[in-house]
């Protein structure tokens, strides 16, 4: 799809006034080209570019979209909420109702600070963790992401080796690599982060083995160290409570965003009782913290979430997906590799160590209507129907039969 | 005033799910006894408690109120954005509408990055500057607050001495404690740090020295480094520019937030060209800084700040009530020190080094009905008229005279 003169225009005038036209996770710099960077309109599933043209959305804003964008129920929460107050000079009583709510659903959890991203839940992980131990070495799995601040950022361009001078790294579910890290942190080990999957970017997911959960949790016992569980990416796609939670292994700590008010701005920090004090001790804030609207639609989208059939949903969904993308492949002789859980597909192609072949698949399908990534994990969301995997199928049907026309140069 | 059985119940029912009850800047354990914790409404210039009473408020939200709570033209951006698409896989293209109006109004600046808490924009800043001079060392003034990420917090629990190991201090409007700084950063200096004025929480205000500000800009310009101007918290209520742009001294960075959409949540970075390649090398996002409904209300804010008499008026309003107190103050033998724009006013009081006459007067104009502080400075909004002076000033009135009557006591 050649993009029009007007979507061309708009670009070169954000180019103009934004440094390379757009920045972060959602510049379009990395992805195949043709891929459209504003959008209009976004309802249900769908999403519509700066030209009108409509997409079926995977990718769910990176994940908030959790219920379908627009959503009715969360926003008339919105709406009464922000008839009352929303950015006050005090928080509403409504910050009292969330911290309930999520404390009555996550079972590890005692009590629950807000934030805006999910960058300030982690950071905020750290220091009560440091605050609570009195210790410097935070263990992290090599090549996770959990956050852009100066000693999480992925691209360290600006940073400097002091801001992770006490980073060490382990590789995910490998039991041995993670002793290896705790002995070299040794009484200096203040907390081990994880993610609840190895969903980490341009590579095959991984489920998280129960017994390497249960050994992460078994070493910061060992230690007097805390396990700070990171839920910004995963958190309700896979469970109604903490992902490892399900698995009998408790966090001390869990970061949570992105879902929490199906797009409304807010991310959290829970926690477990042992750790109050030194939660009360450190100085985190920010200005739109305290915001009452944000917290409003999370209550309304938790609600849905204890109440709707929303995660069996988009399990159903998502398994549709991926059993129609594999006999496709099939038929069409292409080998997949689909992983991770079905409500947060990757997508990745055999023998495509430069991604050229799903970079191809990926635009011929956004040029029929579907908007996939093509290295980064994807998101369900309990909007979708039958008949929108249907259609995406479609889509994706024609770009196996493109694909297959050019594979010899790719 | 004692507060009510059920504002009691909600404080407990908050110790029981947040530490602390609450934290942050918006947490009322520093406020002198009976303070609100809770707020169910505001509108225009006023707040009600969680028991309906309510307040004349001089906070604003801590800055973000510039128009007025619920603005109707601001709430109708808002409105009309939201049945579009807020937080969508890509940004809207008001995002490049925005960074062209602050690219036009703000004369220092070529481009604009957008992000959430005031912090996300002072710690690009920071990225930015080493990225682009390739070094490591940042001046900030002594106790001046830019953010509370691990570089920059206030109170440093749970944080590192590397996490600060390369920032230096000076004393605001001090060129020979500037200078010191400056030698002993040498040839690794990257960057130097300034808010508009000393608008310190605890102190007396300053205003800036134009020619110190002459004497930043020119160290840097000797140094090779990077003049950045935090403008978080004074941002449009001094200037419709840039607050050192008025004086004739062109900041490379700044760093703004709070009052841009007047309440909605979003922070920006603004640069100089010759920052454009150093802002477009480094990794910074967030779940939520690509979302269209605060960027259209910031739009909105600031076509009503350029068109608008919100400047004068916001300044006639804090000369009437700056004048008022004084007028009162003498009339009760009491003295005063008033500081800072009149559009951000700070009031303490003589020979009161534990705050105890603050406290005492900001109490009785509370249980009055206007919400004052005693540490912090205040902020005018534009929806304040003449009487709400009068009232407020009704409430001042009977404080000066309860404070008398205790004066021997505190």
């Amino acid at each position: 799809m050649l993009q029009t003169p007007a979507a061309l225009r708009l670009q070169q005038r954000a180019r103009a006034v934004i440094p390379n036209g757009m920045y972060g996770h959602q510049s379009t710099v990395k992805l195949p080209k043709g891929y459209p960077q504003f959008f209009i309109r976004a309802d249900g599933t769908r999403l519509w570019d700066s030209d009108g043209r409509s997409y079926i959305d995977f990718m769910a804003a990176y994940g908030p979209n959790l219920l379908g964008y627009n959503h009715p129920q969360v926003g008339a929460a919105v709406k009464a909420q922000m008839a009352l107050g929303d950015t006050m000079t005090g928080p509403s009583p409504v910050m009292v109702d969330l911290a309930e709510a999520l404390v009555g659903m996550i079972s590890h959890a005692d009590w629950a600070m807000f934030c805006k991203n999910g960058a300030d839940a982690t950071s905020m992980a750290l220091v009560v963790a440091r605050a609570h131990t009195g210790r410097r070495k935070i263990l992290m799995a090599r090549d996770a992401y959990h956050g852009a601040h100066l000693w999480n950022t992925p691209n360290p361009v600006g940073t400097l080796p002091e801001d992770r001078a006490h980073i060490l790294y382990y590789d995910y579910n490998d039991p041995d690599a993670l002793e290896v890290a705790a002995k070299q942190a040794g009484s200096d080990l203040a907390a081990i982060f994880a993610s609840p999957y190895r969903h980490d970017t341009f590579t095959d997911q991984e489920e998280i083995d129960r017994d390497y959960a249960c050994s992460v949790r078994r070493i910061c016992y060992q230690h007097g160290a805390l396990l700070v569980l990171d839920e910004v990416r995963a958190g309700f796609r896979l469970s109604r409570d903490g992902a490892w939670d399900r698995l009998g292994v408790a966090a001390d700590l869990s970061c949570w965003g992105k879902v929490l008010a199906n797009g409304q701005p807010i991310s959290a920090l829970l926690g477990a009782d042992k750790l109050r004090e030194a939660a009360g001790n450190v100085f985190v804030t920010g200005s739109f913290w305290f915001s009452a609207v944000p917290m409003a639609a999370a209550i309304e989208t938790l609600r849905i979430i204890r109440e709707s059939d929303y995660l069996k949903h988009i399990h159903e969904i998502g398994a549709i997906f991926r059993d129609g993308l594999d006999a496709q492949a099939q038929r069409h002789g292409v080998k997949l590799r689909q992983t991770g859980p079905v409500s947060m597909p990757m997508v990745l192609f055999e023998d495509d160590p430069e991604f050229k072949k799903g970079n191809r698949w990926c635009q011929v399908a956004m040029e029929n209507g579907v908007w996939l990534s093509p290295y980064h994990n994807m998101f369900i969301n309990a909007a979708m129907t039958r008949a929108d995997i249907d259609e995406a199928l479609s889509a994706t049907d024609i770009a196996f039969r493109e694909l297959k026309k050019q594979w010899s140069l790719l």
